[in-house]
């Protein structure tokens, strides 16, 4: 190489005048990050005085776009600042969403039944920090629960699936106008409970809400309607001013939808499970075998297994119709392993293409976001088994 | 709210001046990327030419553990910090990998058997950047082989799965002391047929490539041993050179954890397609009513579809042990299908109790990361279904 080497100790210090270097830009860098943070806390504070959405997916747009020219401008990678400054808007949101503009309604008490639980704990932070007034009831208050809801403008169920039908079943007659609203992960059952139960308006609920999410920010929420729904449309909307995007659906859809994704997910994870348990191999070096994709296959299993055991068996045990479905599913399990018994890969092959046939656009599109994902799972160091 | 409200022209006023203040701050994170760029430039610089590791875990620690103090300091959130140096990381490890330093041996001239196909590339590409004379044979090229390997200091075979131990078998005499190596996903076969056909320097190599891997640069590379190691060895070293953590292993070992991970995956996520794809779901519909987690668990079987079937047919065919392996798994499939037909929730709980139980702490772990590995994917709108 026609490079003239240093001795170690010009190198050394060439080398640690440049980290010196790096390390001024990342302080810059974290003092930014400062500045960033206090403009846009103002930016809330405006927002919510003027009942304003906190999170305008437009605006996002317009920032990322100027700041991908200017960094191609200058020959930075235009993905690396866009992957900054969207790390950078959650961090923004999750600051911004103490305080939100309450929309004006009749609805000021809101009874959350369960609402200490995961979920429940949400929409009564949500409920608190917007002004309304929040009662929460869980088994122990049950005593009281005449009195609560009598002055309740809105009914939360946001208890255990198990549970939910019973619990709406046993409530107290409620106010003629008081909003009964559910936030299970199936709507068909509590739905028509809800409705049996209550003359008055009725919603079905169900926040499909991401792991740790910032409030309702970005989250999806199904709506299925049940009754008067002018009565609770306001409701819809402050959950829109918090950051939600709604899905209206039928319960039945819902449901359907929901035992295909759930609960077959549920299950096969479930029985690949018993199935590494039974082989037993060696986990340890399961892991330091395997790429990322396959150590995020392999996270997708465990990470079910750290959960509650009754969570599970409720959602996969609550409905017939699951057992139809898990059957069709082992038959075509066993009628595949017929594929290799016969050692059959042509058949193989052509029932892989109508799969993809199915899947369409959307299987490129997976592979690609899997592809990015996993990038940033890399970047993390997440999914490396602590190696 | 005691807040005094603006009138609309104030209020739009107040929020165009905070946006270009937003504005000002991101355009100079733009310019501090680039500054920070053009000095782990020169940091590359200075160590390609000193033979340095570009990859320095332990510096890396160093950075942000700084940075997170700072950020602690200023009420800045640490974890945005990291994340967002640890992303910035990677583009600095991508941009430096262009000149790796050639670690001092007899190995000059290296023929890639399969050069041209994704896993050949990449090597191909590392091989010439750092200074060996590199060769590339692909069907075309057979006729000439002779010539070429009459030179060779080492061969790589990296062909499909499923013709490697063909092409090792149909290779030429090879000079006495030529390294032959191969770097398919499995090692018991090819490694025999290497140490058949070769009496010299005999190695299998397991690259664990993530997906658009910045070269090497912390991807695991799997070693099994076959003759000669002294003689291979500076091109471990090379490798290392190049950022690869190699992780050593029998050829046996390594080939049951790939037929448990792969294997075992892409058979259920198969029949996971083929259950979708005959159930016949809405898609769209499937996606909006996906939670992130169940849109990951989707994405993870369609990105499969996305794919070459006869690859995934080689991968799962090729070897009958994994034929016994997934008629185990169809059994326990069968047996936990009986548990819902007997609507035994107690033993489902029980043997869920058992597997994790054998996850231990892992299973916890998978959460944690996978609930991070979501919020990324959130923050680029990753698997949203084009929603």
């Amino acid at each position: 190489m026609g490079d003239s080497l240093l001795d170690n100790a010009d190198l050394n210090a060439a080398l640690s005048q440049l980290r010196n270097e790096i390390d001024d830009v990342d302080t810059a860098l974290v003092n930014l990050l400062k500045r960033r943070a206090s403009i846009t806390q103002r930016v809330g504070e405006l927002k919510r005085q003027h009942a304003m959405p906190v999170y305008v997916p437009e605006r996002e747009k317009q920032l990322i776009l100027a700041r991908r020219e200017q960094a191609e401008d200058e020959g930075v990678n235009p993905d690396l600042v866009e992957d900054l400054l969207r790390r950078i808007f959650r961090e923004s949101y999750q600051s911004q969403h103490v305080n939100f503009a309450k929309v004006e309604s009749d609805i000021q008490h809101v009874v959350v039944i369960g609402g200490k639980g995961a979920l429940g704990r949400v929409f009564v932070k949500l409920l608190d920090s917007t002004g309304y007034t929040v009662s929460i009831v869980e088994k122990n208050d049950w005593d009281d629960i005449d009195s609560v809801v009598s002055t309740a403008d809105m009914i939360i169920v946001a208890v255990p699936i198990n549970k939910t039908v019973d619990i709406i079943e046993n409530l107290p007659s409620l106010p003629k106008n008081c909003i009964l609203a559910d936030v299970t992960s199936i709507k068909d059952k509590p739905l028509k409970a809800m409705l049996d139960k209550h003359s008055g308006p009725v919603v079905g609920l169900h926040p499909m809400f991401g792991p740790d999410a910032p409030g309702m920010i970005r989250q999806v929420v199904v709506v299925c309607h049940g009754r008067h729904q002018e009565t609770y449309v306001p409701f819809l909307e402050q959950m829109k001013l918090w950051g939600a995007t709604l899905f209206e659906s039928s319960a039945q859809n819902h449901d359907r939808a929901m035992s295909i994704i759930q609960v077959m997910r549920h299950f096969s994870s479930f029985v690949y499970g018993l199935h590494l348990h039974a082989e037993d191999p060696d986990l340890k070096e399961l892991i330091a075998f395997s790429s990322p994709i396959y150590r995020l296959e392999l996270a997708m299993v465990g990470r079910l297994f750290a959960q509650a055991p009754e969570l599970y068996a409720d959602i996969i045990f609550q409905d017939a119709s699951n057992i139809v479905l898990l059957q069709n599913f082992a038959d075509r399990f066993n009628n595949a392993i017929r594929l290799l018994e016969s050692n059959d890969k042509a058949s193989f092959v052509e029932e892989f293409k109508q799969v993809s046939a199915w899947f369409g656009d959307y299987a490129m599109q997976c592979l690609l976001d899997s592809k990015q994902m996993l990038l940033k799972a890399d970047d993390s160091h997440l999914l490396r088994g602590g190696s």
